[in-house]
């Protein structure tokens, strides 16, 4: 499979000075004409030779090059390990496809960097080395101050977290999941459900997600006396549904809210296996509901209820990530990425 | 929102140089001691110096300069469409996560880029401007010989396309959709099956992987006379799904491949609604094929079968990039990624 000539050496790339030989121009003036600061300094005819020669080299611009010359970065860099991508569902995949467009209109270069760190600092120093202008964590490198701190000096100019809280100085964007729970337990309580379980996965990463949307069931049911509210934990495997499902008469619960849909998925069909009734219909049957609004989850008998979520325009957010980048110094504040409400089918 | 003191201005980040100063050392010293290269060079008391008065400083290296002193890029660009990432299914996106932990190991900081581009030649100049040792295109975005030619003259060591077939000067990282549909055609085959759908996805971006599948069934049919393949084209919603169930006596399909378990739940429930048998059980029965072994796929009932792919140890796809990287000059061939079995359950 190796070239019979062996290695080649990798070329050395093209400069811009290579670009103004070739151009009979200066560099600076390669440099206006490729970074769009042409208008009133080149002339027509020599930007379109530098064009050209540029065209003829291969010469790309150096993104962190440009950078030091424009005074900011020009990458936005996305941090999220690779394996908690799917937890965000498709409707969030959906905003970060928009997110990225948007940035990429206003200029940004988006990378998403989902290596693994052995600390909040070490994650930190390892974004600094691409030199953003921005860091957005969506979900598993945990930020803390020092990490902070070490990407505003290393020059990056807004930090955000998407989560419930961010460390000093990081600006968060806040998709509320209490909220979900909220609106669950809201919904199951108006059905007159009063035993209520609410599904943690036992899976990793989640419970930042799962622990905050309990507590909006418990605040729910804080307004209603004798209501009970139950955590059940629960792997994304058969066995687990099934053991859970087995154990049901001990916990006597008459409604799960079951994290999210693909959770409400397989306890629904372990319950039904178990023998049980799903619906929202008659008071001895088990209220199910789930999150996300999965197209699967229309599939299985009952329709599933399902929370979701309705997420804020992505180029809203780009613009602000934009201004934040224009405005280092603007205050850390809280930015809301969306609310939720439950879509009523048939089986909670 | 905004600071009463107004915005302050991006600091400056330190240099390399501040550190020199402050551990009272030369600026190649402090190269060797934070490039991992002060062995037999620098004391060790001198290199305590120089990591104090870096992390006093916050100071972190510059990933593109330390690529330009080490002779050879630190990125590896991993070029996908964030709105395609879904499509890999759960076991791509866990051999992604596995991925870029190995290239992290081996010393390569790896990025994600997503940004949309108006042509393959657009789309690399973007990823040239980060400088990257290697650039792998997982799904969405083409690459052409012009495309592979930018990224080598900018220095970029090796390119690598996910896909059936590469532009010049490119390698292959195969996993060979084709065999996805021969496996699938062949079970249905030693099913006794002779009149097989095969599902064609209306999503867009989908044909790379639907096309290839669908002469995989067609390459096991040629092997039995008699045998009818037809095309069937089904979105992913359910009013897609009831016509084409509603059309079924048309075809006269005694099976059906539905492209992935996504489509073919969907399928499956909808014929199921429209009063049809699922099943391998009996030829009066329409059996149905998936694909990816989703957890969910179990839950209907009968529970599907699907088509399963095993993929390389990530570990070794981290090594091959690497080599490539290290002797750019090796001519482009095609790697496989994996192999494709059936997962027989229940409904073919």
């Amino acid at each position: 499979m190796t070239d019979p000539a062996g290695p080649r050496a990798t070329p050395t790339p093209p400069t811009s000075a290579a670009v103004a030989r070739r151009a009979g121009v200066s560099r600076a003036t390669v440099s206006y004409v490729l970074n769009g600061q042409a208008a009133g300094r080149v002339g027509e005819h020599a930007q379109a030779r530098v064009r050209a020669a540029a065209e003829e080299l291969g010469y790309v611009p150096h993104a962190a090059a440009r950078s030091l010359r424009a005074g900011r970065g020009s990458i936005v860099l996305l941090a999220a390990h690779a394996d908690t991508v799917p937890v965000f569902g498709p409707l969030f995949t959906r905003f970060l496809a928009g997110f990225q467009t948007a940035l990429h209109g206003l200029g940004y270069t988006v990378v998403l960097h989902g290596a693994p760190a052995a600390s909040p600092v070490a994650a930190a120093r390892a974004w600094a080395e691409l030199r953003p202008a921005a860091v957005l964590t969506l979900h598993g490198p945990p930020l803390d101050a020092a990490a902070v701190e070490l990407l505003h000096r290393s020059g990056t100019a807004a930090v955000l977290t998407h989560g419930p809280s961010a460390p000093p100085g990081a600006h968060t964007l806040l998709l509320d999941q209490r909220e979900a729970g909220l609106r669950a337990g809201e919904h199951l309580l108006a059905g007159g459900r009063r035993r209520i379980g609410v599904v943690r996965p036992a899976e990793p990463g989640l419970a930042a997600f799962a622990e905050p949307r309990l507590a909006g069931v418990r605040a729910a049911a804080a307004a209603h006396p004798g209501v009970r509210v139950r955590p059940l934990d629960l792997a994304l495997t058969e066995e687990s549904a099934a053991r859970l499902a087995a154990d049901w008469p001990r916990w006597d619960l008459d409604a799960v809210f079951a994290y999210n849909d693909e959770y409400a998925m397989l306890l629904m069909r372990a319950l039904q296996d178990a023998g049980r009734t799903i619906g929202a219909g008659s008071p001895d049957h088990i209220a199910v509901v789930g999150a996300d609004d999965l197209l699967l989850a229309r599939l299985l008998r009952p329709r599933l209820t399902s929370v979701r979520a309705e997420i804020t325009a992505p180029d809203r957010i780009a613009e602000l990530v934009d201004t934040l980048i224009r405005a280092p110094g603007t205050a850390p504040a809280t930015h809301r990425l969306g609310t939720f409400h439950v879509q009523a089918r048939d089986s909670g």
